[in-house]
């Protein structure tokens, strides 16, 4: 690491802060931010920048965004009676990419983890109750992933909500589309079976 | 890429030119970058312009420096009668975090490839021939990769340097310290069993 110039190490110890990336790599960062145009490393720097100063919480949604409200919940275009509840923000990415769910959605920012000593006051499970203490709210969508505390934080939002009579739905676990049932561990066909529909 | 607010999906563009970087490791990136610290997105922004406005060629060995004459040439406790030739920056440090060599280097940012029309006049050839004729240099070690190109630009040194009198040598070509015979290549075996040395 000292066998490079000053600027050059500090560029590389940066780097390989990042997640997954090793000094190898960092290393091979830093040479191709040396050989590439100025401006690159000058964007890159502004980008970083920016993000930090730039990007906020939504107050409504919790979503990550530059403006407050955030896009999603400031477009008039879309259901106000339906909140898809997700973890982070990249689970709301996953479900826009996909392009069919034109509600609001709630990022909790975490799950609920008994172990790792995470409970409902550590992530944004009192904005929702807020949300739906509102009126407008007909149905919760829970897309929390389906591992343990991904299930753990969908059962307690449920007991919590569900007093308050609204439909809270949970997305489906099932074999994934394209896969082959030889390959499929046995908890999700379990889940699979139970949830079979009628043809 | 269009489901985060704009100045993530900059930052997630910025990091995806990074090599090897695919667009769900950049956001991996922008993701730690938006929840570290603030001084974090800073210093990586700070080391970034840094590494372009400060470091330049240093005007005798070309290697990438933030002082002309850089660190190692102008270091008085090296011997200045060997110089070291590899490609690049990286194949110093390489040597240099072995720690065994006190002499000079000569960097020549890339080898002769007829094949991709690099001639001399592309790579730092010319230094190195002036540093020679200024006559207090004895012998040249030449430290290129051992493949083609390496191997093509060694020859192409050594008949440029050769009629002036000095030693030029190649660094030894065979088996890798610590490697399994079978698992070799025939073509490195060849050089080892031609290189071999009395017990």
């Amino acid at each position: 690491m000292t066998y490079y110039a000053e600027p050059i190490t500090r560029l590389i110890k940066e780097f390989s802060r990042l997640p997954g990336v090793g000094e190898k790599t960092a290393s091979r960062f830093a040479f191709y931010v040396l050989n590439a145009k100025k401006e690159y490393a000058e964007n890159l720097a502004k980008s970083l920048v920016d993000v930090k100063e730039k990007i906020m919480l939504c107050s409504s949604c919790h979503s990550l965004s530059d403006k407050n409200p955030c896009s999603i919940c400031s477009d008039s275009s879309r259901r106000d009676d339906v909140i898809c509840v997700v973890e982070d923000v990249k689970d709301m990415a996953a479900i826009e990419k996909m392009g069919g769910f034109k509600g609001r959605y709630h990022i909790l920012h975490g799950t609920l983890s008994p172990l790792k000593g995470i409970g409902p006051d550590d992530i944004k499970i009192n904005g929702l109750v807020d949300r739906v203490r509102q009126g407008m709210i007909k149905e919760i969508i829970l897309a929390t992933n389906s591992d343990v505390d991904g299930e753990t934080t969908a059962l307690y939002i449920t007991r919590l909500l569900k007093p308050m009579g609204i439909r809270i739905t949970r997305i489906a676990t099932g074999v994934p589309v394209g896969s082959d049932l030889e390959y499929i561990d046995g908890a999700t066909l379990v889940r699979a079976i139970e949830g079979r529909r009628e043809m």
